[in-house]
């Protein structure tokens, strides 16, 4: 059983099938096949290329079967076959990954998804709102009273910022109880069930206390960086918390990976029930082609349960209506450092804000 | 406290001050600082750009001063602080860390480094020798085979390839007990202590396992990616397994750090004994100047006990000579597939690239 990925390399066409056959070798068996005694591993192991297509910029998209049967049922191991040594190639990018119906059911894309998210925040049709907990330096109590404010300017999600671990200066169980309390206490000031989503760091025995500590704390979702934590760290986790959707962070994602593959596609794949990344027109470069591709790679409903598209990264309220029109209801809108710029008016700025979202029609 | 980061900007003139600006604030606060009242946030946390250099070739050196107190005692958040977002940016590049004593001593480096490799094997002068076990699909059975082979051949090191995992055709447990035991067999023909570095894979609980098995067929090496692991997990595991030496495999390193940073100075401070790495002139496209310094990183006296460079990907016995004067003795040679050329010849062929580094006279 084979599975088909898809590389973009930049060289000559003078040596785009040596390229491509060194892709194939370098993805599975990493040695000359004249070493190669066992017929079987010649013809079940080794990649093989399925197509070499000109992409007319200096580019060609080279398609390659890969085994299966090496990628076993550890999501590492997994980006390992993928990628690994060919990562280090400069002029070779991941672009795209179709997984097969086997690894699918290995492992198991999000628990939750669109709809459940839906459903736990009583938001049947329009977009998510969220913002986020920051600067880092600050003090657990002063973090809790920001996320308050954010509650009770009724947003769906507050997250942590993904800097804020376990720090001295704000270690992570006093940082959770005391946003959790905000939250709580803003939440019973605007009557809408705002979420606080902590960002969770460290080893899997450390992420696994915090994921603990979370759930004491009553919430019921969490957020990991995959790039950072590792994919087999994140798999377990998914596993071992049945309880709590998943936010993705996109932290150390500059890997030269397909964004709406890594984050689209991988990040969905292992688990996340939704996948933050940087929006087209903000901080970061990602073009409107490159974030329509990931939303819908996110949302693609032939590959199981929907993961929540949250474009993020230099947003502001006023390009509200314009992200809601590019992505359409099934997102999260996420504004973090903006809103914080109101400073004692941060709750006012985060009503309007989730007002914007509320009263969007939809052209 | 702060540390200097230096990141490679190709952008126009006219933008480096405010690229290098947003670097900094991205990299530390990752808001807008007029939305911060914090007097103690603006002062100690932010980061501070130091300098600005023009490379005279479209890029830009950037020097940040970033906090200490942000990294915590997380490696995984270690790299998030040093290029978590700023990594989405497609033309930044992490290019070097001047990691200060208070990291140093946190993360600690390789617990045995290169003097207690040379004792372990009794090879107190010349380099070492390696090769690895492949291809994937093989049976436990033959890859013992074939690290009998090469222990009878009298090398050093004998690693799994990377590719090797818990697959069903070679399940890890079975896999390690008979290539420890192919090794034993070689060793008492050989009279040569040669060591077997087994792969792990997997998340933190499997690593784990997968040492312990390890420790229980009696080896004292074992072989990580740190980039498909995680670093958090790697520092883990180098805190759990004070019998074993770790060597560093580079799969996924193809993230836009600098590779002499990764893998030279960021693997071996978390506790890697042995970094490999592709060498020049061999299917990867690493420059002498990078490897050079990647190995001068490793083995830097003033950062600690020194990490040993393994040169390789497509590597042959003809090299030998250039490969020893290019990196000196404290170095191991590393040829994989080229030796399983020899097909059934493997024992000879490894005895020769054994005998070639032992007999070499250093120029």
């Amino acid at each position: 059983m084979r599975f088909a990925v898809t590389y973009h390399v930049r060289c000559d066409a003078a040596d785009v099938e040596a390229r491509a056959q060194g892709i194939a070798i370098e993805q599975s068996v990493e040695m000359p096949l004249a070493g190669i005694a066992d017929p079987a591993v010649l013809a079940d192991i080794v990649g093989q290329v399925a197509a070499i297509t000109d992409l007319r910029n200096g580019t060609f998209a080279i398609r390659i079967m890969l085994a299966t049967a090496t990628v076993g049922s550890d999501a590492g191991q997994f980006l390992n076959m993928l990628f690994g040594n060919t990562s280090l190639h400069e002029d070779v990018t991941l672009h795209d990954v179709d997984i097969p119906e086997a690894l699918q059911t290995t492992f198991g894309g999000p628990r939750f998804g669109i709809q459940a998210l839906r459903q736990r925040l009583g938001v049947p049709h329009r977009a998510f709102t969220g913002s986020a907990l920051k600067p880092q330096g600050l003090s657990p109590d002063r973090l809790g009273l920001l996320a308050e404010q954010f509650a009770r300017g009724g947003l769906d999600f507050v997250k942590d910022d993904h800097g804020l671990a376990d720090q001295a200066y704000s270690p992570f169980a006093d940082r959770i109880r005391a946003c959790a309390a905000g939250i709580a206490r803003g939440v019973r000031t605007s009557g809408h069930p705002t979420r606080y989503i902590p960002s969770l760091t460290g080893n899997l025995d450390q992420l696994r206390v915090q994921a603990r500590l979370a759930r004491e704390e009553g919430l019921d979702c969490v957020m990991v960086a995959p790039m950072v934590a590792g994919f087999s760290a994140v798999q377990a986790l998914v596993a071992d918390f049945p309880d709590m959707a998943f936010f993705a962070h996109p932290s150390l994602g500059g890997l030269r990976v397909s964004p709406d593959l890594l984050i689209g596609k991988l990040f969905r794949l292992i688990g996340c029930d939704a996948v933050v990344f940087p929006n087209h027109g903000g901080r970061f470069g990602y073009s409107t082609a490159m974030c329509r591709s990931l939303a819908a790679n996110a949302r693609d409903p032939s590959a199981g349960r929907p993961a929540l598209p949250v474009p993020a990264g230099g947003m502001t309220i006023d390009r509200t209506a314009e992200i809601l029109d590019f992505y359409g209801p099934d997102t999260m809108l996420l504004i973090g450092g903006n809103l914080l710029l109101a400073r004692e008016r941060i709750a006012e700025e985060a009503a309007a804000f989730a007002r914007a979202v509320a009263d969007h029609a939809f052209i």
